[in-house]
């Protein structure tokens, strides 16, 4: 079964906005074993999308369109997809009821213009959309599938969830296929696969590991097609212990979850709280760890101490430590995770300052030195990091390994 | 002219990262008057890619090619390209020398992997990296061009910029364009619309005026294609400036640049600092303001006070402001304003304090509820925010909001 996505949008052949749909689609369907063979953006064009409609058509058994159905007079895929398809039109009248009672609860008039979204093609079934006013379309010919879905990411993705994966699986037949993921950290790609190689040389042809590379963390997932469903869960569940054993302390979690995420969750489990002293990082680690929904059961807050004044007034950082050794020093990687853990009333607390650039580096501190710190009531620690890179990698950087240094510590309490 | 992108990965299509430089190389094209046609993204599989390619230069003039190029064997891009325009090797001298040097600089050994990266098509002519180890292809075929770039972003960015660009301009003949930009606040894109209808109907046809939308900015990009350089310049400029009056104070800058970017400038050409007591932003604002290089000119820092502990012992919120109010109320955003003034000692502190969700709402305060405050030596104001949304939608609001007041502020002054 070949599958592949078309996102329509003048927008996005401007650069004006990234297509992140494709990637979200792509990566929820490949949990399903179901493959996209090619993505194509192209422009609010009439002769375009009816020329790429047709041949994605013909060369793929699913077709799923993102964009182009808001009501104004730029979005044509609706009409495109009439055309195509030799529609008719109809009144939908559970999208209109449904309009009406969105558009009441809001307060708002429901114009013309927005009740026209309910005017579909006849040949089509509507796919119904909880989380926003304009519906999916969904048609068949010739035992090819096509969706047309809302370009709103949060609507989008409903939708996907809701109706698009389960008609797939009514239509075709997948094969079932079984995962594990691993997140490993600061061991280069290349150094992984030395070291797994034998297991992967070992591979059947149904197995297959990826490594999905970023940063200093590395991403294993290890898939099966499953032909045999209970011999290839004992072996799939073989391959897992091998692999989990050969990456050691290397191996921060099995689950598919972010860095930050497992470190809230080992955090919520243990009952304890963190706080950060950020200053070269600027707010980065905090922001990543609030976009955590209720993160709040173990985070106390953060100082952003970008000026020396405030790692002194804020953090308590001692005037002679920052004369003295200066800003990006252990000293004061340690001072401010002791005042921070202090000061913000935390079990942890995690400091970094360093030299992002692109200036600021000196000969003996080059742009790219980082101290990181850990706080707890079983003393504090520091590390130097050095990683000379462009500055919102360095950022990234200092964050995945302070939050390693938190892991560690956490290994072993 | 037609043009058109293709990215090669197979970790685009399984949605592990997504294309961001397919985005990029359009909104940098389109400076140049070069407009994308179409994005591909394809797979590492040498059918489709030698397919592929084939059609883009069928349909277009300018084929420009990303990812690929790497020392491995998942890494096809340099063998389809000799496949598809018949060509023998060469090593190139030149590319060798350089990574010689590239290496030998690191300390690191050269391998043979490595050189193989100095191996190319004779018929191509070598677009040099001086960011990165992998050489980039230039081929021409009945007048078509076709560039092939690595897919690592910064080191695409430089060639793009010093030899796509300049190499398409030396073999078609594109017509000049003037632009002009402005970033607007708080007036939704269809009030917009209406109030510059006016303008907007009477453009001539080579003008057009196009609106990117983002939470509450628009950002508006007037165009001219220019064809009597004299005469268009003055009409153009005729056009800034009824746009500019119909725009009045909701006109944030008619610069390229972020918000964040323009309340930099501002602050710095006045010679003022700033601070954030951020809540529900969690580290939001004080991470994107720090992205800014240099950005320590004008900030101090910043205070996330997450948990009412921190509120009161770091930014000195009293107590009873928190029992008798709640953390999400006017008197604690003027409070957290005013603390972080004085504690961070800044000329003007911001504050945002409110319920993001997906939890911690209630009929009284619901989700999307914020206070957001300002203080300066002329004192000290808040102002209630509604924007009921996604968790990270309400905080990217909200920091526009809070952003929007220091503005206002600033303009009074």
């Amino acid at each position: 079964m070949k599958a592949e996505i078309l996102t329509i949008g003048d927008e996005i052949l401007i650069g004006q906005i990234v297509d992140t749909n494709s990637s979200w689609i792509a990566s929820r369907l490949i949990k399903e074993n179901i493959k996209i063979s090619r993505m194509i953006s192209l422009s609010d064009n009439k002769e375009q999308m009816l020329e790429i409609i047709h041949q994605s058509l013909e060369r793929s058994d699913v077709v799923i369109i993102t964009g182009g159905l808001g009501p104004t007079k730029d979005d044509l895929t609706k009409n495109v997809l009439a055309t195509y398809f030799n529609s008719s039109w109809r009144w939908d009248d559970n999208v209109l009821k449904m309009l009406e009672e969105r558009f009441n609860n809001r307060g708002k008039h429901l114009f013309e213009l927005n009740k026209q979204q309910a005017y579909l093609p006849d040949n089509c079934i509507t796919i119904f959309n909880d989380r926003g006013t304009a519906p999916g379309m969904f048609f068949q010919k010739n035992k090819k599938l096509l969706f047309s879905l809302p370009g709103v990411p949060y609507e989008m993705q409903g939708m996907i969830e809701d109706s698009i994966i389960p008609s797939i699986k009514e239509h075709f037949e997948i094969s079932p296929v079984i995962f594990h993921h691993f997140l490993t950290i600061n061991v280069a790609e290349s150094v992984l696969a030395k070291r797994l190689s034998s297991i992967e040389d070992n591979l059947p042809e149904h197995l297959k590991l990826a490594y999905l590379p970023h940063i200093n963390t590395v991403r294993l997932r290890l898939t099966c097609n499953v032909i045999h469903p209970k011999e290839d869960r004992t072996m799939f569940d073989d391959i897992v212990k091998l692999i989990k054993s050969a990456l050691g302390n290397d191996l921060i979690t099995e689950e598919d979850i972010s860095f930050e995420e497992y470190i809230f969750k080992i955090l919520k489990e243990k009952g304890k709280t963190i706080s950060f002293a950020e200053s070269c990082t600027g707010g980065l680690i905090s922001a990543r760890f609030t976009q955590i929904p209720g993160v709040s059961a173990v985070y106390q807050g953060a100082v952003i101490s970008y000026s020396n004044e405030v790692k002194n007034k804020v953090l308590g950082v001692p005037d002679d430590l920052l004369k003295n050794y200066g800003a990006v020093s252990p000293e004061v990687a340690k001072a401010m995770a002791e005042g921070c853990r202090k000061h913000l009333n935390s079990d942890y607390a995690l400091s970094v300052t360093g030299i992002a650039g692109p200036d600021g580096g000196t000969d003996e501190k080059p742009v790219g030195t980082v101290y990181i710190g850990i706080s707890s009531s079983n003393g504090t620690q520091t590390n130097k990091l050095f990683y000379p890179a462009q500055r919102h990698r360095i950022m990234e950087y200092s964050m995945l390994s302070v939050l390693n240094l938190l892991r560690l510590v956490l290994n072993k309490e």
